[in-house]
């Protein structure tokens, strides 16, 4: 049996998302919920992202079984200490957020009395707030979990079941290595969108009326990442600075590379690099990754 | 009354596209379609994608009043001295290619007696042959019509409609324009793109299993783009060398900006930075350039 009474902290994207999966997959549990904001709240209220929003985290958390923190990483100690003496001591704390070992130390910090297993579930939209959060988020996308040396055996079956209810595969992982994975597989892409939209936003020659009207050609692809939200991405690249840096070195090595074989005018170079990319994708859309259908399915040939 | 018998060198997703888009849009137009390669020939055939299928360029050629070559940019010159002789002198000459100086260049000297307006629609997918193409493709696309000076007019008014009438709204500048507006929204792009995929695929310490798993996280939004035929690539590369280096050296000197405000933990200017790209994606999405959907409007959270 898993986890009866979640506290969620946090109502945005992902803490809503929680809130609605647990209604749909898990009817004998009951949720509360709480964010900072009172217009979230106010608007968690109306969607009934948990069964009972509180006023106050401490309100939240003092039921649960299980709370999990799903606010930006920099905010996780903070959100944390509001809880510390409202959380009963067999409460199992854990989180969402995309670095793991900057907020297992600031939980750890927080709430030294708890038990405590960090948890990330790869999945997410460019949205964000309490309006963002829909139930099937976590369908058949990977929940990494990155239980800490030693741990309660018990609560981790369980956190493992619970996110399986709410349709994610689960993997386990050392916190160091996550980051390190998470690094090259959303930090840098992230980076990198940012850039290239500031880029194309900053330039004299080229208007942004046609970044915009020809972004079709492949930018357009970028500026929906680039809309993600700002707090969270900032908190990922303060917490997560030495795995990001490393993953940006080889970037731009292997960027430099390609520059110069433009430059020379080396096509073998160029079509071999090209060549041995598309692999990549076919073995995501085979694993359930992507959509399979052409340019992600958009909708918008047909008018 | 705009053309009415048009060949379509090269049968791929653009070629394709077209020869579908006539007969959807233009019921009283025929088309011709020639591909070097018998396999697309066969398959075109299958799909009806011309309404005659030609053995020769020429042949394709013979009874033309416009002829787009939609072939990769490198191929260009080649391709229309297939047909130098076979062409008769009014037709009108133009290609789909995304660089349009050199390629007004290539099918200037191969075709010198001909008139030659050289356009690119901004529209595609990550798929490329004779199965890629569609009838919708150039709906509410742009089309880029690069006009040489002189320019013949009434074929240019001409062209203007052929494109109007497959769906695409049009918009004319000067070659070297457009091939510095497309280095940045296209071209750029592509070649950061294929380059994280790459560095993805090259690391030691994170498995290539990993990086599929969890792509989710971002990166499987770069995978598609780096799906996309590597000989046109190749190709764009050299031809718009130039503008791509100039735009790669202010892509380059905003990350390494970004980098340094990493490296020294300057969490207000990364959240500048970040907060300030959202508003880019709202135009695009409102101009009908993108899925107003989150995530693009993938299907895959729903099993």
């Amino acid at each position: 049996m898993t986890f009866q009474r979640i506290a969620i902290i946090g109502l945005g994207l992902l803490g809503g998302s929680i809130g609605l999966a647990v209604r749909q997959h898990l009817p004998g549990a009951t949720t509360t919920g709480y964010d900072r904001d009172p217009q979230v709240r106010k608007r968690a209220t109306e969607r009934k992202l948990a069964d009972r929003i509180c006023e106050t985290a401490a309100d939240a958390a003092r039921e649960a079984d299980l709370v999990i923190f799903c606010v930006p990483p920099g905010a996780m100690g903070d959100a944390a200490r509001e809880i510390a003496g409202a959380l009963p001591a067999d409460a199992l704390v854990s989180d969402v957020g995309s670095c793991k070992q900057s907020i297992a130390q600031a939980l750890g910090e927080a709430l030294p009395d708890n038990a405590i297993i960090p948890a990330h579930p790869v999945a997410g939209t460019e949205n964000s707030g309490p309006d963002a959060g829909f139930a099937t988020l976590f369908h058949n996308r990977w929940c990494i979990i990155t239980p800490p040396e030693p741990c309660n055996l018990l609560l981790l079956t369980k956190l493992v079941e619970f996110w399986e209810a709410l349709g994610a595969n689960v993997e386990t992982m050392d916190a160091q290595h996550h980051d390190l994975v998470l690094a090259v597989t959303s930090h840098l892409p992230h980076l990198i969108a940012y850039t290239i939209v500031g880029t194309a936003s900053d330039l004299e020659e080229v208007t942004r009326s046609e970044v915009i009207k020809y972004s079709a050609g492949g930018f357009r692809d970028f500026t929906r990442i680039a809309a993600s939200d700002p707090t969270m991405w900032r908190d990922v690249f303060l917490a997560n600075k030495d795995a990001v840096l490393e993953m940006l070195q080889r970037f731009t090595e292997d960027l430099t590379a390609l520059q110069r074989s433009i430059r020379v005018g080396d096509g073998d170079a160029l079509f071999d690099h090209f060549a041995r990319t598309r692999a990549i994708r076919r073995s995501i859309i085979e694993e359930g990754q992507d959509d399979a259908r052409p340019d992600f399915g958009r909708a918008d040939h047909d008018d």
